[in-house]
């Protein structure tokens, strides 16, 4: 079982936001804005993008997915306020 | 000279947001929305984000900042379309 830290960030038209956040919400935790992020396996990760897919509408809408193949490369750090902190207590 | 691979997020209050891009504009390259992204030094990365600091309010706006020390350990791949590319040519 490959194991990846993946970030989704998604640029897509306003009326496909809720569907796009409800999909993401499935399979990471939401960071910011339109950025979800966490580990995932690869094949899990492949079932969201798929889904996705048939979500967005590829010819004006934007999704870009950074997968990082160890965690112990990343360095993540937050200034300002955490929001999704919070929002685990909303 | 410590050169790391750098994707920043932000969701700061809308009347902030065209000098935070300015700033990032200065040091990396528009993704889409509100992230940006590329190779970095650390010693540019740390003036950077001073300067961001001076920029944003902590108490409400929140930046993310992904810094992954090996450009060959991320993965990146976008579907729809390539903003960045197109926004090259704008």
């Amino acid at each position: 079982m490959v194991i990846v830290y993946v970030i989704i960030t998604y640029d897509v038209s306003e009326k496909r936001v809720a569907k796009v956040n409800k999909k993401l919400k499935e399979y990471l935790i939401w960071t910011q804005n339109s950025v979800f992020e966490g580990e995932i396996t690869r094949t899990l990760l492949k079932k969201c993008l798929f889904e996705l897919e048939n979500i967005v509408d590829e010819s004006v809408d934007s999704v870009s997915v950074y997968e990082i193949k160890n965690p112990n490369h990343l360095n993540k750090y937050i200034f300002g306020v955490d929001k999704s902190f919070n929002d685990m207590f909303i």
